[in-house]
């Protein structure tokens, strides 16, 4: 491996000046005025790829494009396949008042590269082309074949990738997806996350009196709305911030005293996380710490509560109607249809006569969960240790990845998670940026990698 | 008092006719535009007053005028002297597409004068001055002496009104005031209302994180500020529909048997009143009947609330405040400021310490009461029965009517209210009426009122 991380070692200037190549581009997904600036960035990202040696093409989908890039296959032998997916979209970059620098021109200060997508996602995917590359310009021969899938509607929902990943079930066949798109605690604290929460949303809105009545005439003599509301929903945890619904449960896996000893071993800090979140207290399921509360455990949370009147001063009615919307974050074990349906019949049961209750479904995504233990879990920790030179950590992430339940339900596959952000990398925020140690440290854990997965698939 | 009666019979079409002209003005007091024609109406109102024999003049006030009129004083005598209050303006005629005819062209279908302000408050105060006129033209003496203050400024407050009370408290003084501008069940069901209800208002917020926060990767770590508002709200009452502040009854006075039979007489029907609001079934304090619920016994009312994401579609964040509007209705011996107080010591003793609370006190009114045994009351009820020939019943108000307390603080003097506006006269709304019968009766109610008010004031 020597001469690839001796490429990689002596190339980091050029690959930071490709970065911010990458980055000039204001490939907002979410702007249609930037139409433009996606497909030139697609092109380019096409033609770095055929630079290096890959054959890429730019693949056209009812969205934004594909960029999709192979490395040649080897003649007449079965080598695994790995897929790694990015994606080139970024966010917008608004409110540009609050960036200190350009966010589409990429300014290095000290070992910073300052842009807007500099680390979701383009850094990422560019620290595995960056390995790729070390291997074919060192003509050191790839253990597996390879091939990029990185799109350009990730900000916006992913809404051409299924289709994708349907019309190419063949050439895409693989053994594993690896996804740097997440994040790690610190350059100290590399880290594999192998499992993500999922989602199942509703709304609820209770109807009462046919049209908003006057609160002194009226009031006392027909049930409030808003009350009704506060009171279905009130009733939903118990005194210990466990969720009430019967059946809410049903499924989740205890968390193994392994898994608790990883999560135990994330850096943290309640006093700092406290300030971070400006509460004057941390709270939530008893008998769990923050990390598991928030990565590893079941919730429900409501986004949103509407009712009756909001301006200024006061308005005296008994509104005529309420409404709230509620996420659950779903841990592995849990189906999301199942646990709508619980919450449905629990609400409904709870309403009193008096209102009118109406509870809409909304999206579900399920959760995600590789064995730590497993091989690939365990190859992608070792390229991790022998990268970083610490100690790999297992992390969960409490958000949820959609785009991992497609690979799995299209491909058939398992995800790798190896996040190259760092906390303050300023995602979606002013001011995103990628750390030039994590650029270079993920471009050798990419390269030590595939050797690794190769291995961990013949076993 | 035959004259009297024969000559309110006798002229009622030229009442009806003079009302017409009242009601063309469009005084319309919310809105800038009709200042020219608030003023225009106030003058008409003064120069018929002098007409039919009163000493009227256009008062100025910061605001709109106050047209005062007063019958002769009797030479060298000292009599009981009432004070009739009314206004002159209106509320705004919109939507104007839903009015069948053009709400400033009174039109009369039937025993219906349709118009803006018809019912409230023209019709009603003109029936007083009618009364009067009878006694000034037919030459009968009157009992006593009578101040009209007719204000223009109801329908946004009567800002004006106290100062006014205050410049002229000793022209003023008087043994009661006589307001008609509460409604009556049904012309067979003339009523005397001796109650109102107080209010208090407040406003409570919730304060979490110190911005929203990703529902997945924070969620479950930290309390929800709209979940803590519901779980505080929905415990502000029980099983049995009552308020669980502690204190909230205090000094409520119980019905007694006389008053709930009195409520009961009021024609009520539990169907129609259900399908008019427009609610699957009833419900409120237990113990009580719907009548009671809503005018005589004190309740707390959810008026609207805001947390959160409220567009379409989902958000996933764990919102970073939540708040609600609330307002208690308060029933006399109920103190607002006080029932403030033990709201506040309520909520802060209930909510958790993972966030932060901030109750916002807002504006306080009384509750008003004159017992129906009074001298007063009993006259009152007196030329009710003469007038409408049918017992007069008794009834509570559910809302509040703020000048009531103004007239009892600055004038130390109680007011009977002697509404004559009938269910579906639609005030407020389009199509406003007025029943000419009530406008008749409400006419010989007021002139058979005096001599029994003047008896009641030497008991």
């Amino acid at each position: 491996m020597q001469p690839i991380l001796d490429y990689l070692a002596a190339n980091e200037p050029r690959f930071v000046s490709e970065l911010c190549d990458y980055v000039r581009f204001p490939s907002v997904s979410a702007q249609s005025n930037h139409s433009g600036d996606v497909r030139a960035c697609a092109e380019w990202l096409a033609s770095h790829c055929t630079s290096i040696g890959l054959t890429a093409e730019v693949h056209k989908t009812p969205g934004n494009p594909v960029v999709v890039a192979r490395t040649a296959r080897a003649r007449g032998k079965r080598r695994p396949h790995f897929l790694v997916y990015g994606h080139y979209d970024v966010q917008p970059p608004e409110p540009l008042e609050l960036w200190k620098t350009p966010p589409f021109e990429p300014t290095v200060v000290g070992r910073k590269l300052f842009g807007r997508g500099a680390s979701d996602n383009k850094g990422q995917n560019l620290a595995h082309l960056k390995a790729v590359e070390s291997y074919l310009k060192t003509g050191t021969e790839l253990p597996c074949d390879l091939t990029f899938v990185i799109e350009g509607e990730e900000e916006v929902g992913s809404k051409s990738l299924a289709g994708f990943l349907k019309a190419n079930r063949r050439t895409l066949a693989c053994d594993a997806v690896v996804i740097s798109d997440t994040g790690i605690p610190s350059l100290k604290h590399p880290a594999l996350t192998y499992g993500l929460r999922g989602i199942a949303a509703l709304e609820v809105r209770v109807d009462g009196p046919s049209r908003d009545l006057h609160s002194g005439i009226y009031g006392g003599s027909l049930d409030n709305p808003a009350w009704v509301l506060c009171q279905l929903l009130g009733g939903l945890r118990d005194a210990r911030g466990r969720v009430t619904i019967p059946g809410f449960y049903q499924g989740v896996e205890p968390l193994s005293r392994f898994e608790r000893r990883q999560l135990a071993r994330l850096p943290f800090s309640e006093v700092a996380y406290r300030k971070f979140l400006g509460v004057p207290k941390l709270s939530g399921e008893s008998g769990f710490t923050p990390i598991e509360q928030r990565s590893a455990r079941p919730t429900l949370e409501i986004n949103g509560l509407t009712s009756g009147y909001q301006g200024q001063g006061s308005k005296t009615i008994v509104p005529a109607w309420a409404s709230a919307k509620i996420t659950m974050r779903l841990v592995p074990g849990q189906l999301p249809q199942k646990v709508l349906q619980y919450a449905v019949a629990h609400l409904k049961k709870l309403c009193p006569p008096t209102v009118r209750l109406t509870v809409e479904r909304g999206h579900c995504g399920d959760p995600y969960l590789v064995s730590p233990s497993s091989e690939m879990a365990q190859a992608g920790l070792r390229a991790l240790q022998a990268a970083f030179q610490r100690p790999p950590l297992l992390m969960r992430e409490g958000g949820s990845i959609p785009i991992v339940n497609d690979f799995k339900r299209i491909l058939g596959v398992d995800t790798l998670l190896l996040g190259l952000a760092l906390p303050d990398d300023n995602l979606h925020s002013p001011n995103e940026k990628f750390d030039l140690d994590s650029f270079a440290l993920g471009s050798r854990m990419s390269a030590l990698l595939w050797p690794e997965l190769t291995a961990a698939v013949g076993k």
